[in-house]
């Protein structure tokens, strides 16, 4: 069946690993314009590549933020069912640059890992969609039509994408998408298809309380400090075993079911699981549930960074933070703005003035797991590591799987080759090439099962 | 009787003015090892001042850390009484720059202030006591005896002063000190003297939790997050009538007797004056006290610094703050050292690990308010500003006092020509020039009063 593309995998690995080496050199950065230049780079060298694998048409797509890279291969006709490869290639801020061995964008291969900004989330896995494609269309081609659509915003929230698809309903037309940024392999030899994401509502709270910094001999017993004034804001958001205490905040939270927690319970995000890839010396969060629950089914709050003061011993005029609520199904995003908001103004108190910002939101989603779709890439990933996958439950979100559900009326078939400890997001960021190639061969073999 | 010396002030106040603000143009930032250069230079500046006043003997001595400037004038003879006048030429980070409405080095006269870093804290106040020794001198001197010990290290706790006044403490011999660093007069025309200051101590605390950063969707859920666990220290660490909750705190806190208290209440720092000057929406603080007691003659605790995470979906790793504590007589900073760590290890939760360390510490400290120096000054401060001065606990501290006490066995008098809304520490610090000319007049007064 797919012998030959495979073989065709087989024989251009090194042409591959070299050319995502290339594209991990590019700091496509979306947060900070001081990038935009590596950001039209990275789109450029992404639309070379699509052309040179023999898509019929390429374009780069502007949006009112960075540009998508749309790609085309019609080659299956006008009845074959049509794929839309999604993938994103900016990348998230590699601070704090200290804590790398290596220098994020100057990638280097140890011990059978590669390691850059991006290797893992998610150049590595945007390449692996679009070199299987290319063997597939190198060796002959299937009764398939693939659309790529590759953005540049992701890792901001994806911020124009929504606005995109709507423009270009008719051009992006596809019966379902293929989506490989929901990894998180719980090791090498486990492969797994993601069934559910969280949602996020992100803010920015500012606490403003003198009108400048103020000496802290001086002023300290009469003023309050506006990082008191902060600190008792979050502190007082969780209980004492980790709930969050915000009224109504797990009102519409969907409820997991027994078959469902038994089917977690099986899997191998335990507790010992997750103490070894975060390094942290106990485990937290409300004790009636799984952790693999915690973080796939139960809705969370993060305060990501706080910021106030400077070193010298002053009470600071103002102190801030952001928060990221990560939600599920079926908890909607305003609902937690109306309740947070609410919150800061039972709580702030008169000592203080507060500005909170409402960043960016997006339900949690559920997906079907007997799709054919979904089918197909389990039989896929069976045959590419000898195993049967796990269906996993993803903490994080992704912008384009509800806005291609609620806009284009597609679903997405959800897995992806990243390991729990590449440490996306963090510093010495990682792509176990060994995997990354297996991910390859089941990509390819996905496609002849779509068609079988 | 001073009525040369004061001609003399008269005639040289354009001068004294210019050589203010080159004084100023030197930014002596002394926690900031970027800065050495500057401070050498301030110290050289101030020498060469002292030589051209008069001083018999002039030099820079080295400590441990940044330079003493000292200088003498002995013409008194062996008889007379010895004044050992303080002063310091560091200043405080100007941070943050974006706050300042003229560059904070380069001074500014706007409405008959003068902008820039370190005018009121404490240059302008050196240069007032250094005038007011040069006028005396110029014109003939006095049966006293002059000591300057001018230190570079004020801003950072005067760190290696101790060791300096211990290893010279025959050569700093005197009878007391001038201290003109005890400043705040509530406005220009109420002069005061200080008589309470209350000591620090300072500490750093990190919390450490996962190896490094996480995602925040992958995690959040099962980890806790460094940022939540160092607010809830914080939160618990004032009550809601804002008393510090650490066990013993107050214990030994000297009370305010009933005749104090109505002093305290007569004076002018009212809430309405702290609302005035601080700009704060509210006060707030222990409300069985005044507002000059709390600032003045109660403890607190202040979080100066709080810095955590990046702009980015991410439990950070770590999460750190800088605390400043005030103390009064006779709380002692050890105690509160080993309180502080108590609360820690009690509250700290075993999801994280921590680190606490001391910085710096020193006592309060209350003087005689009926010492013939004290008395002395009180005269002169009512003839040059024809209002009799308040006498004032300030909040801050000031190491100086209180090594020269402990080490040299001298008391100080304590006042200074800072007004409440001179900004210092902060953005836009300020020295209002008439004042400040009123305080040389009044120095000069003040010299004559000793040996009437």
């Amino acid at each position: 069946m797919s012998h030959t593309a495979l073989t065709y995998l087989a024989d251009n690995q090194e042409r591959f690993q070299n050319e995502l080496i290339e594209f991990l050199r590019i700091p496509s950065i979306s947060h900070d314009p001081a990038h935009q230049a590596d950001i039209d780079r990275a789109a450029r060298w992404l639309a070379d590549k699509l052309r040179a694998l023999g898509a019929n048409h390429v374009e780069i797509m502007p949006t009112a933020g960075h540009p998508v890279v749309y790609g085309e291969w019609l080659g299956g006709g006008a009845s074959a069912p049509t794929v839309l490869v999604y993938g994103h290639y900016d990348v998230q801020s590699p601070a704090p640059l200290a804590d790398w061995k290596s220098q994020p964008f100057e990638p280097e291969i140890r011990n059978e890992n590669l390691y850059a900004r991006g290797s893992s989330d998610m150049k590595g896995q945007t390449l692996a969609s679009v070199n299987a494609v290319e063997a597939i269309i190198k060796t002959g081609g299937l009764p398939l039509n693939i659309k790529f659509l590759l953005e540049g915003e992701e890792e901001i929230g994806s911020a124009h994408l929504n606005e995109f698809l709507t423009q270009h309903r008719e051009k992006l037309k596809s019966d379902f998408s293929l989506n490989t940024d929901a990894g998180g392999m719980p090791d090498a030899d486990t492969p797994s298809i993601c069934y559910s994401l969280r949602g996020g509502a992100g803010f920015a709270l500012t606490i403003s309380g003198p009108a400048q910094d103020l000496h802290s001999g001086e002023y300290g017993g009469v003023i309050q400090n506006p990082i008191h004034v902060l600190s008792r804001l979050i502190a007082g958001l969780h209980d004492e075993h980790g709930h969050v205490t915000l009224p109504g905040f797990y009102d519409k939270a969907r409820v997991i079911d027994a078959e469902e927690h038994a089917e977690l319970a099986a899997l191998p995000f335990d507790e010992e699981f997750f103490l070894k890839h975060s390094g942290a010396p106990a485990l937290w969060g409300e004790p009636e549930f799984l952790p693999a629950e915690r973080v796939g089914a139960r809705p969370t709050m993060e305060v990501v960074m706080f910021t106030a003061g400077q070193p010298k011993s002053a009470i600071p005029a103002t102190a801030s933070a952001r928060f990221s609520f990560r939600l599920v199904p079926d908890q909607s995003a305003e609902d937690v703005n109306q309740q947070f908001r609410k919150y800061v103004e039972t709580h702030a108190p008169p000592t203080v003035t507060w500005d909170l910002q409402f960043r960016m939101s997006g339900p949690g989603i559920v997906t079907d797991r007997k799709s054919p779709p979904v089918l197909a890439m389990k039989s896929a990933l069976k045959t590419a590591f000898n195993r049967e996958p796990i269906f996993q439950r993803v903490g994080g979100g992704i912008g384009a799987v509800l806005m291609f559900k609620n806009t284009l009326g597609i679903d997405s078939v959800l897995t992806g080759f990243s390991l729990y400890d590449d440490n996306f997001h963090g510093p010495n960021e990682k792509l176990h090439l060994p995997t990354w190639r297996k991910g390859m061969t089941a990509l390819v073999h996905f496609f002849h099962e779509l068609v079988k």
